[in-house]
């Protein structure tokens, strides 16, 4: 069988709680399947490292993460390790994007079941039917440009930071969202984000998508939004924007948080961030690529060691680690088709087996228990 | 009776339909009076003075609002002065904000009435109750910092934009947040939104603010959200953030849109945008400053010249009008609460008199003229 190194970092908070549940799933496909094996091993990764070595993205971590073929993340942060201590879980998180590389940040806004609708805190008429995908570019941008911070000369009184794009990063992130398009039949709609009426970073963005779009994916339909018309539409008709998302590193931080709650719980959504880099102008799939996966949800400081978050968000990250880093779309499905399976399971109450964030009584485990049952 | 300078900037679209029902209900606010008159005058602004004169903002309506006490405008731009065009009139509108010191953007985001609960795209139970006001700081940020653009020396790969802020700039739009929370008894609290955990320019925001905030105004409650937290709350339950938002100026320009949707028709919604400074911390209301008064929607060309646009916003942007830059407090209440009477009106077919974006079948003029009827 194939050999898979993947490296665990459980975090802080609830993120040790739902990565359990994941690796639960994790080592059941693997066990179940003769083409394939997965190496875990975890390590330590936010405010834990800091606590224990000092450094929130300790070198043997960072190492394993480097030699790994996946990443698997809880959540990391906490009161502990404020906006006012000195190192924050956070510059770990910066620190692992940049040093791998992962430009390509792909989240999933979409309801899983047709029974959390009336956990949407948009009316059902207007929730019903969302599904989109915010690829958000994580490793350029106000993020990672020269910047200036108060009290540093020359001028002590003001403090700035760069929003700057290069033609290549905006053309390499345009790619992965062609790609992602071009994976569902018919392909998706593509809708680039930017501030074009008054950013000039906006404008490179609007052209190069263009050109990319069109001389590489003429059999794609794209357009242009304002960052702020976006965001009202996203509240007020989102299903306008389905299909997928386009955007640069700062925009895509506030859109693909506004529309992470359309879905009704934040305890239910994965992520992926990427690596790759499809540079061939086709309509396949990617190539297997290094990447980091995380749910979308915080550590939870107030409930962690409750032992009552939901694991569905870090179990549906470890199926989009099978697909996109390890090629193996199979187990990947089977487990999506589990977690629908156990959201849509009505039981005598009227209600399936659900975590308090969806008004349920069950534990965490009892969730990982049961969709481990139904694969 | 004391005399008042009032510019009126029709614009484009539906601007000039819905300005000429808040003339109307100036006109008769003064004509009513005994202790002031207002002197309205009509200026090219925005895509007709770029079809007039070739220029978004002509010197003579420039002039004109220099010399005003306060500025209407309707709205601006429209398909024929595309992102392409050389000359477009948000250009204009940037100038005129700039050239002003208009650097207090205010925008409330409330249900005027409890009967437009149905419209808005959130679940009543959330959207019920909400009543947020938008302080964003105007002419600072991203939008005036020095830029690059793509083609340009020395790399000509690259674009770029600065997220700039001083100590200076913060302060006074953190006085203006202040003073408006404190015209209500008791005061609102005021919610400081920025990127605190990555931009330099934030973590100079979040200081100033919060130095501002506890040396001036000691007796306000106040906190900091991260812009991509705050953007999920406005979603999920916004009567967490009802006050006062304070935020730069590319926040403020996506999450004050985003909460505009919320209470269902953009035409509802009024907006200002100040030069004052406030500059002693008291608890007085802003002494009268110069500004500019629109309704936040756009010029719609959809609709435009069919007499059905929404006039609400436009008249509640007058009412501003008379309150900030007058002074005239009393006359602004009466124009709120005849607005408020003629949303709540409810007629025999069950529904008030509205427009169409309300699901009504009122024109622009008909809810124009109820209003002055009502006054
Ligand atoms: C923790 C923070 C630096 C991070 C970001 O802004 O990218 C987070 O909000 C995210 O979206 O993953
Ligand atoms: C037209 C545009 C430049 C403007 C802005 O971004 O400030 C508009 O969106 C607004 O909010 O008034």
């Amino acid at each position: 069988p194939k050999s898979f190194r993947v490296v665990i970092l459980p975090g802080d908070g609830i993120g040790p709680e739902v990565v359990a549940e994941a690796v639960k799933v994790l080592e059941l496909v693997s066990s179940k399947s003769a083409e394939f094996d997965l190496k875990l091993e975890s390590h330590l990764f936010g405010g834990c490292a800091i606590d224990d070595s000092g450094e929130a993205l300790p070198a043997s971590t960072l190492k394993a993460c480097q030699e790994a073929d996946a990443i698997l993340m809880g959540s990391i942060g906490g009161p502990k390790w404020g906006v006012n201590s000195k190192v924050r879980p956070e510059q770990g998180l910066l620190a692992l994007r940049k040093t791998l590389g992962l430009y390509a940040n792909i989240r999933p806004a979409n309801l899983a079941s047709e029974s959390l609708l009336a956990y949407s805190p948009l009316r059902p008429e207007i929730a019903r039917g969302v599904d989109m995908i915010v690829v958000r570019e994580l490793i350029g941008g106000a993020y990672f440009g020269a910047r200036k911070e108060q009290n540093v000369e020359p001028d002590l009184d003001t403090a700035w930071d760069t929003m700057i794009y290069s033609v290549n990063e905006v053309q390499r992130i345009t790619r992965v969202a062609a790609q992602i398009a071009l994976a569902t039949n018919p392909p998706l709609s593509v809708h680039s984000i930017d501030k074009a009426n008054v950013l000039a970073s906006s404008r490179l963005w609007r052209k190069v998508v263009t050109e990319t779009l069109t001389s590489e994916y003429p059999q794609l339909i794209f357009d242009h939004q304002l960052v702020d018309s976006a965001a009202m539409i996203i509240v007020a008709s989102p299903k306008k924007l389905n299909g997928v998302i386009l955007t640069e590193n700062l925009f895509g931080d506030i859109l693909s948080d506004q529309s992470s709650v359309i879905p009704g719980s934040l305890g239910l959504l994965p992520s992926a961030s990427l690596a790759g880099a499809p540079t061939a102008p086709t309509a396949a799939n990617f190539k297997p690529t290094t990447g980091l996966y995380e749910p979308i949800h915080g550590s939870a400081p107030d409930i962690a060691g409750q032992g009552i978050a939901n694991p569905i968000g870090t179990i549906l990250s470890a199926a989009m680690l099978l697909r996109y880093s390890l090629g193996l779309e199979a187990p990947a499905q089977a487990i999506e088709t589990a977690v629908r399976k156990v959201l849509d399971t009505v039981d005598i109450g009227g209600h399936g087996l659900r975590t308090a964030d969806l008004g349920g009584k069950a534990s965490t485990k009892e969730i990982g228990d049961r969709i481990v049952d139904v694969l």
